[in-house]
């Protein structure tokens, strides 16, 4: 049972899709915990953990376990998609929340997630309030999407970026080796349902106009089949081949996407995405040899291919967080501020989580050129520094060597609840 | 015009798919040619450049440029898919690779590729033989399939095996992350159209019996899918979820393709590829969520993250290749010949190229678990050696640094050829 001071104690845990950096957030935040002498602990699968008592022991981990925790991608603690429900609509889950962070002492709450993570943060926050519980909420940003607001890039982002625009670099090179005379399509399908951050960051691979990727299509740009088949055409023209990165949510003009407009056209339940849609057509349209690449989880989880800037604020967002909760901050998220392009500066500030959750921040339209299917001068001189650096990963035997932490369990403190499936 | 004396000259070509090191190769033979004062040339798209009299002066590349060349992926000269017609039956076309050689002084050719082109290699040998032209033909082996005849291992597969192991222990960390309770599926389609190498070396991501991928298939074991959802049931059981590496040429028991079943069944003509096919019959039996991995280019072009083992092989088997031309070798293909796997240790052999060309290497059957899912302790054996090692490359911005070398063409000294497509 947690002593009879303030509860001291902070409770960490991750929240949706994990990223190749989401455990330097982690790491950072134990270590700054040990240098304020503040027990950690974590919840396994974000706030399922917290409903069902699930908590781990972060105490044990020796600083070789630690330094391994860091360079691991995925979330070592595991996360979740679970909102909770408002307080005020489910005040016996809001209580539960409490109720197990008052058993574990956990005075400080903090959330590393997206959007719709920080609407946790406040969920939490007023599930506290409710029953004058004293607790800090603060949120930790992460996602490969790079749209949260408030903060001028997300954690997890620039790796990603990283990989795909290394990959877009290196398989335009493999397209461009292979002779043809009906043109050749190369397609990478990219993560972005609603925001084109990943697909234009593939852009950096370009160093010349006629590099790859060729024509990048972006979920808020409408699709426009004609123009684009014209100036697929005008690269095969001149290159015998042509590449593309298309965003998976591309949507049509009449805002549906481009998947649910194959569906009705086609009638079939599942064609594929995006990408394996417009080669699809690209094909049926002018003969050309097809090949589509999907990396899906290889883009997020490219642990051997971190972008060191990335992983750096991946780690002092976390440990920055710790140290406004010593502060005294409450509902706060932490940021990436932007000092300089060139050289690149940023430090980490804090945004109310208030003004973040729920909120989706878009690829500006100057990011792209003006017809819209190239990275812009003003897109590169965002993108370019956040994938900047190598973040090297020992392969011993020629694999990254991720470990398998020991993290005991917290002993269980309250009867089971079964307001929720478990995680 | 070539001098009067025997004809010296180099002339080097890659043919085939492409892969991160076949650039490699290429380095091995200039590095060689010029030791022995030799003067080297290469053929732009293989064969094709032959014919067209396309070919590119290497004399001017300084050690920056070789060195540059050699870490490269794709293929610096280009590539082909393109037989020559059987001597016998298109003299024409035979006199014409002969006229070419002829006119650039060229006494050794050297074709990198796979099964396919060694039957190039005795075609060109062929050809010359008819008309008494001096000429020696070697070739040097390539690809990411693994499957030549004549040699242990094919440069460009310890590459490709690195990236698809890597991918999988960090894809494979990202969905044991995630909390769910319908199961979560992760299938990652891997090259391999006849032969289940590049699925099978997947495998090396496993260090314990339930780490990822937990379930191989390869198209030399027939699709049984009652047994495999079986076992996908299984691991989802115990770990809420299951990955799988499947391999794009798996078949079924018939000896079809797995997606020309599909076609068959559903009536659609173009619905994915295995992984797609096995993915979606899962979420059709179970509810399963599935994620699904097609990588497709980015496995053979990952120069970012070469087998140090594959790159020094593909650079010896170029290297020897001029060394034993040199000597007076003819029709042969260099081949690695291991000596032993741990420590592992290997030589560079020869074996004539007869022996070698059109036939296809399957995978083992021992080389996976009585049951048929699972990389056996045979396999590690055989495969381990193949993806250890790094081989960095410079990344000043965060992207590799692959360069864009100055190749001047050859001037021609033939009129045009007007008997095949041009390159």
């Amino acid at each position: 049972m947690a002593d009879s001071a303030a509860p001291s104690a902070i409770l960490y845990a991750q929240s949706g899709g994990v990223t190749a950096v989401i455990n330097a957030s982690a790491l950072g935040v134990i270590e700054a915990a040990r240098r304020h002498g503040r027990r950690v602990l974590a919840a396994r699968n974000g706030i399922l953990g917290v409903l069902g008592e699930d908590l781990l022991d972060l105490g044990g981990l020796g600083p070789a376990d630690l330094e391994a925790l860091g360079r691991s991608p995925g979330g070592a603690f595991g996360s979740c998609r679970f909102d909770l429900d408002p307080p005020a609509d489910n005040p016996a889950q809001a209580r539960r929340v409490v109720d197990v962070l008052r058993a574990h002492g956990v005075g400080v709450f903090l959330y590393n997630g997206g959007n719709g993570s920080m609407q946790t943060v406040m969920d939490v926050a007023e599930a506290a309030r409710r029953v004058g519980y004293p607790l800090q909420c603060l949120g930790i940003p992460k996602t490969v999407d790079n749209d949260l607001e408030g903060t001028d890039c997300c954690p997890g982002f620039g790796s990603a970026a990283r990989f795909l625009a290394t990959a877009m670099r290196e398989a335009g090179l493999d397209v461009a080796s292979m002779a043809g005379n009906r043109g050749r399509i190369f397609v990478m399908e990219v993560m972005g349902r609603n925001a084109g951050w990943l697909a234009a960051a593939s852009g950096l691979a370009q160093r010349h106009p006629a590099d790859p990727p060729h024509l990048v299509l972006v979920p808020e740009q409408p699709y426009d089949e004609a123009a684009l088949f014209a100036r697929v055409q005008a690269w095969v023209d001149r290159l015998d081949y042509c590449t593309l990165t298309v965003a998976e949510g591309l949507r049509c003009a009449d805002g549906r996407l481009l998947a649910e407009q194959e569906h009705d056209r086609l009638g079939h339940v599942q064609l594929g995405g995006a990408g394996a849609i417009i080669a699809r057509r690209l094909h049926a349209r002018f003969g050309y040899k097809t090949h589509v690449a999907v990396p899906d989880y290889l883009q997020r989880a490219a642990g051997h291919w971190v972008s060191a800037t990335d992983w750096q604020q991946a780690r002092a967002v976390g440990e920055v967080a710790v140290e406004r909760a010593v502060q005294g901050d409450d509902q706060v998220m932490t940021c990436i501020l932007r000092e300089s392009d060139q050289p690149y500066r940023w430090r980490v500030g804090n945004v109310p989580v208030a003004a973040v959750a729920n909120l989706e921040r878009r690829l500006p339209a100057d990011f792209l050129d003006p017809a819209g299917y190239v990275l812009s001068a003003a897109g590169r001189r965002y993108l370019a520094p956040l994938i900047a650096g190598d973040h090297a990963v020992p392969c011993p035997d020629g694999l990254p060597d991720y470990p398998v932490l020991d993290l005991p369990p917290v002993p269980k403190m309250l009867a089971p609840y079964d307001g929720e499936p478990a995680a």
